[in-house]
């Protein structure tokens, strides 16, 4: 039976990236060799990496002003890195708290300097995405989590602020138009909409660097792996590879307005069933923050959960178990995720 | 034509362990989904990491005083992260310098608390490993690379010392017995004996950590991933799945001691060799720290650089220019590469 894989992340692949994906794995382009076992430094390979930075500046519009890198150790990892790249001891940064991954970034960029909370939907479990936030002038930057993946939430607008935007945008890069001026710096690890686990994307304005004044490790200074083009060590090869064969396929879908469209249409179809039926409930109203790539939502009777995510189970799809933290379901629908899958989704809530 | 693979890494693996890494690509386990797009939490990937973990136990002879952990950031991270880990500003530590990674380690370490440089072979090109060192007493660790994979130089007696080694395995890990009561942390890119690129392997023992003063961010404090069971954030799925596949292999194999002989076969064939043949001559000389894994040799005659090269590429290995720092050809000759492999080598070198 043909699996609908709603996953949250690590999330659903395009299919014929996955065919090439596992061709590569027994032969690299002919090379008779594996992907998994040549040189990050041979040929073929630093050609897919100058072809995956092509491609994320094609598909966002990314100027030279910005450096793209290629990294690991996720999103969790730049919570840290962007505050002991950008901001030092004497100076504040703004936050966003829309939930759980915000108030992490919060805690790791305390240890770097002033961090101020400008907004915050806590006081509702993070069920919306503040509106007309006051943003204080002065700040270093304003960090903000575009789309969280645990509540549902996604910015629909970008705050109004004279700071650069640092982004966390795991969940919900590549899935839209983004208005580049506006940003300072865009992270994102890949396992959600670009590739899979086991490499983050770091888009980076150049003239933002060089201005802390302490010490960084060679590993954690983002312009190490600029002067490097991401090969300062070795970088992780497949989950590269995976990546951009990813946005060669966004590319070929049409681009991200072609999948900002797609994307809208999928969660209107689900969030149009579940408005419509009394079985169930959105975890975010209409109007506050609702993503498009996280649809969350709750049954209206508690004993209908398990019933339901058995009769999900038995029509192929998986991964729909909100998280702890919230409860109910959340269907993950990533740009790889095609419209007929939720459909498979919206008939199982029409005929429970 | 087959391929013999001679990188130095990412490096050859073992060809049944990349036949099931195909197909976990195209299914994982029979769930209809590929292993590139399943949840880190979901079943079937806890036991990957679980069988991971006992695996690198069972084959290293590790015990419960030992954290074993899946990272990423390669071995780079790993020359900061032991010493922001253990050593305190007023605290010393010692590193024996073989080459450009210990090099490495060094400069970053210095970040973070003092280095003695205890020994070191940069006089010769890191040509061999020194013996005879005299290690001083008290030093929080002694840090070592237990193979250089440039200048094919590699520790056949581990130094003496009353401090716990901190060793970069990188290259040589699972090559061989250890004596793991000697160690504070081994740790090891997993791309060259070990895996694909993409993740970190790290064996720490757990009474070291706790004792450093500063603050860490919570990503870069070891403890934070022994508590998690290295899934505090998503770790790299399948890095970890190809790594534990071969870590499989080797135990099918018999192990790190029938590795051992297995390697130690390989080399002796391949510089006996170089040893008979006056066209080439070792870049190591004979008890000097031959590295078992990296065997690297010059032309007596530097016209025949690239003739020798042609004339190996036409038998089909690949990968045999050496380093640029050292020159010449090295041959890698990790656990995965048969000894029928190295015979190819072996006889292009007797017909040259």
């Amino acid at each position: 039976m043909k699996k609908h894989n709603f996953f949250a992340g690590p999330a659903i692949l395009p299919a014929p990236v996955l065919k090439q994906a596992a061709e590569a794995v027994t032969d690299f382009e002919g090379m008779g060799l594996s992907i998994l076992e040549i040189s990050h430094r041979s040929k073929p390979f630093v050609a897919v990496l100058d072809e995956a930075e092509s491609l994320v500046r094609e598909l966002l519009g990314v100027s030279d002003e910005f450096a793209v890198l290629f990294l690991t150790g996720g999103a969790s990892s730049e919570f840290y890195l962007t505050a002991m790249n950008l901001l030092n001891e004497d100076e504040t940064a703004g936050y966003i708290d829309t939930g759980a991954w915000s108030a992490k970034a919060i805690k790791e960029a305390k240890l770097f300097g002033g961090v101020e909370v400008v907004a915050s939907s806590k006081d509702q479990n993070y069920n919306y995405i503040p509106a007309n936030i006051e943003v204080p002038s002065g700040l270093k930057y304003l960090h903000i989590t575009s789309n969280n993946t645990i509540f549902g939430t996604q910015f629909k607008e970008w705050p109004e602020t004279d700071a650069p935007l640092v982004a966390d945008m795991s969940s919900d890069i590549f899935s839209r138009r983004l208005p580049l001026e506006k940003f300072g710096v865009i992270y994102a690890g890949a396992q959600k909409n670009m590739g899979p686990a086991g490499v983050t994307l770091v888009i980076v304005r150049k003239d933002l660097l060089g201005k802390v004044k302490r010490e960084l490790p060679s590993m954690l200074d983002y312009r190490t792996h600029i002067a490097k083009n991401s090969s300062f060590n070795t970088p992780p090869v497949y989950p590269i590879y995976v990546s951009m064969l990813t946005l060669r396929w966004v590319k070929e879908q049409g681009g991200v307005e072609a999948m900002e469209k797609k994307n809208e249409a999928k969660a209107k179809l689900l969030y149009d069933e579940i408005d419509r039926n009394p079985k169930f409930k959105a975890s975010v109203e209409a109007g506050a923050g609702r993503s498009v790539m996280n649809v969350c939502f709750l049954p209206t009777n508690p004993d209908d959960l398990e019933p339901f995510v058995e009769a999900a189970t038995a029509a192929g799809c998986v991964g729909i178990t909100g998280h702890r933290s919230v409860g109910g379901f959340r269907a993950s629908i990533y740009n790889a995720m095609p419209i007929e899958s939720v459909q498979v989704l919206v008939d199982v809530m029409k005929n429970f």
